[in-house]
């Protein structure tokens, strides 16, 4: 018959034809339940969890954010070196500007009037002598301040250490006061300005949402409760948040996480999509396997006085740095990650047979029944000539 | 007969087994179109979709990055305070270097010769007063810009206020000049050396091209059109690109977004891979919903006088932050992507099947030969027992 | 039959249905190892390389992270202009505290006593001239140093520039001195301290290790083989490392980059997630199409002399910037990805069929035996009314 007709035909036959399996029906109570509920459990998982809960029907993009900060705050400091002094933003923020963090300083060492010259070194293991051959001239020590000159002289009235080329009067290697310098700077607040945006979706928002107008920002303060809104943040607020002591932290200073989670379901309005700020400790304030706990640099001012030679005050700032941290996704319904979730359904779907199929033909009191209608055989061994109906 | 065979043989026989579904072949016009072109539908996402457009067959990095920029030209000014004085890049980039972004000064308040000492407050609502009662010694305004004494003392021929202990003389609360100082700063360049890596495919480059050479990047100036490879940007050209007036941005300064985007195929000629510079202007300048408009920072400059007191310049500063935002991804072959996209899209190829057999088994004429011929039954229920054939 | 039944019968009857596909099985050498290979070869994907070595099973999650970086050592210099000086990490690094990247000054050049004053411009094309003529009043050129105030004046002996309004004395337009001046940086250690989170896994973990006690980072230096967990590191070891040489760097300066990459198995015990550093050269060295190689950026000291004048020191400081680069993925069993992982294979199983199939019905001898055995026909063409048995 197939071959009366030409090969034409034989295409178009070929493509009007469908194929779909045949089906063999069980009808009972025990494997049509278990039949129900793998279904549901599967679907369940696919729907609830995949599409649901984890937004598999969506494309996710990574955030492009910026950042500018602006600390406000006066400190008031009264110490034998330097007196009555005040400190504002010009003093304590330092470098006065950064991209996306902000240090504030809380607490210092100041060491005034240093000029490069000799001068003994601080007495420590290594550093110390009775004699000029116990000093080597020339030699540097990384734990020392300067360049050894080769003499031994007098530090204090029993105290003889090598003489060293240096900024000299030498800081003294002692612990930072407590209570800290500016214990003022937990009064300080900072406002945070950040926009941000999803490149993919060509989405773009700010921290100071559309509602929220001056007057309120010329005067709120950012609180969990009552101001959730307010960019505007007291540095002590932010610390307590962590579960820190502001206090305490002043006086070795340390590393905050100010962290503002964008995470943004565009399929809805997106007024919903809000920042949500986290403060975290970065640092770690465990003493045991710690070097140099909290967080502090040198920095220097340079003068010259009226001879033209240049002097310093040394600087070591001991203070908190704000690292703000902006993160999170946003997603948007696409048919790609849709559809390959959908498929990864079906396919679990196929499970649902692998699954019945095995408990029906294997545990089944009517299982031969089930077996004998189920598969028909074709043989090939010439030992099984029979097996077949 | 399987009982005369042994175990082994029992096994072998099932390890030799091939299982493969009865079809139903149904020849029919419409059903058959109908399940080509829902074949042909799933094929066509499949390969066009997944495959083309979104690259469903590659392994996808995120880019590391590296950015380096320089900042080259001079500025001229004209003062009461400072007469003229040329600016060059040491003077208005602060700080001198930063890691993927630049500052450059457009405009800015100075207040010259301050020292710790006490003046009267800017006059402002809460630093008004007419005796020593109205000022509270100690009391540290945060819109203040020092500790009050408790004396009131004259501010000018009219006004009294609180005496502070600040730096004085305090800085004047007023608008920064417009047009704005450094109104030459349109013509600054800037060239930025950006060097990028794909760790997962160990994949460098750098928006320096190679083909590009040394006499070139002397005089060249990016132009989207005639330049478009060129590393040096005039800063006036990246604020037109955004859209925005370089002078009236500059005297309240801003945030630009300098966006390089690799998107790289490296299943291609790694020479397609190339950066694609785009601008953005990234604070809100909308004038309603915001504190603190533009972009500004103070610092100061420490002197020391004649007699070893510390005096400083207190510079707001007003200008434009260029942050360098690197992003983009790549994507190359990768067998595990592309076969969990086959795998979802045979999946799919599923559906057709389903779709198929329901309009197959419901709506066509010849249904119930169809159903005849496709499904045989087993039946469990005693109220059934003859449905069998 | 179904007729006597009600309608609720009919419903519950459908949904204790269980449907299966018939089956052929098709017993045969070939056609049974074939299949089984494929099934193997599967099998063996799914598990072997998507679950085991991609770890398929996982969900990941993107590192963040905080650097604090604290640099250490003494470098001394000896120049005519400063005479012998010590330069200490105040003088040398600049800015004294950033975000994730750090810049240790290695070599300078210098000019002292710069004030706002006139002064012939450097000799270069474009500022050589004859008479005050050739110079225009006014003109700022960006390869300039100042603005021109028209006058053409003496350089040197036999030069003669224009006269520019600048800082004066210009900086000569020379090399950087070889070998470099800061040639003691190699030296220099630096801690970095990084603390990483991944915030979908709420895991937290530094690169100072657990086990790692304070004696120990006194005294140790990150080695990759006797102290791979050492978190200082001396900074000529990272340079070579990089397959540099730091004395040889150290003149132009350059951008190194800090690796630390943090893959983690979060399925592990937590102290398998340790930190790998990797050190790299992020600039181009290569001098044929670079300009302004290396690394290097003017800064300046300002001063007031006597007179209140305002005088600075400009320094060009070339240097090495390293760049603290932290990426890594973490990776946790979900059963989201693993599902996904396991629907995409369990379609790739019902490749297996296609495959077979096809080769099972074309290429074997009998295949009309298989092919008459696995398909019933239904037919809709008048034409071909007696194909279906």
């Amino acid at each position: 018959m197939m071959k009366t007709m030409g090969c034409c035909a034989s295409i178009c036959q070929c493509f009007f034809e469908y194929s779909t399996p045949k089906i063999l029906v069980i009808r009972s109570f025990k494997v049509g339940t278990l039949n129900r509920i793998t279904q549901a459990l599967v679907i369940a998982y696919v729907i609830g969890y995949v599409c649901v809960l984890n937004k598999g029907y969506q494309d996710t993009d990574a955030v492009l954010s910026s950042v500018t900060t602006k600390v406000k705050g006066i400190a008031l400091t009264n110490t034998s070196d330097l007196g009555l002094r005040i400190w504002d933003v010009a003093d304590y923020v330092i470098p006065p500007q950064e991209e996306s963090s902000f240090f504030v300083l809380t607490n210092l060492l100041i060491t005034l009037n240093q000029t490069q010259s000799h001068c003994p070194e601080v007495p420590k293991t290594g550093f110390d002598c009775t004699s000029d051959r116990d000093c080597k001239a020339g030699s540097r020590d990384t734990r020392g301040n300067g360049v050894q000159t080769g003499k031994c002289v007098k530090y204090s009235a029993v105290d003889k250490t090598c003489e060293v080329l240096a900024w000299c009067p030498l800081e003294l290697d002692k612990e930072p006061p407590n209570p800290p310098m500016l214990a003022d700077a937990e009064n300080f607040t900072v406002l945070i300005k950040n926009s941000i945006r999803y490149p993919k979706f060509n989405f773009n928002k700010r921290n100071i949402l559309p509602y929220v107008n001056k007057t309120y920002l010329e005067q709120c303060v950012f609180n969990r409760i009552t101001d959730p809104d307010c960019p505007i943040f007291r540095l002590k607020d932010m610390v307590t948040e962590a579960n820190e002591d502001f206090q305490t932290m002043a006086v070795h200073g340390g590393v905050m996480g100010v962290q503002i989670r964008w995470e943004c379901d565009l399929d809805m309005p997106s007024s919903w999509c809000v920042p949500r700020y986290t403060f975290r400790r970065l640092d770690n304030k465990d003493p045991v396997n710690n070097v140099a706990p909290g967080y502090n640099f040198r920095f220097a001012k340079y003068y010259k006085n009226g001879n033209n030679e240049e002097t310093r005050t040394l600087i070591k700032g001991f203070g908190i740095r704000f690292d703000v941290m902006v993160f999170g996704q946003a997603g948007k319904f696409n048919i790609v990650p849709t559809l390959l979730n959908v498929g990864a359904g079906l396919a679990l779907l196929g499970l649902v047979t692998v699954v019945c199929d095995w408990i029906v033909l294997t545990c089944m009191t009517k299982k031969n029944i089930y077996n004998e209608q189920k598969y028909s055989y074709v043989d090939d061994f010439q030992l099984l000539s029979n097996e077949t109906p």
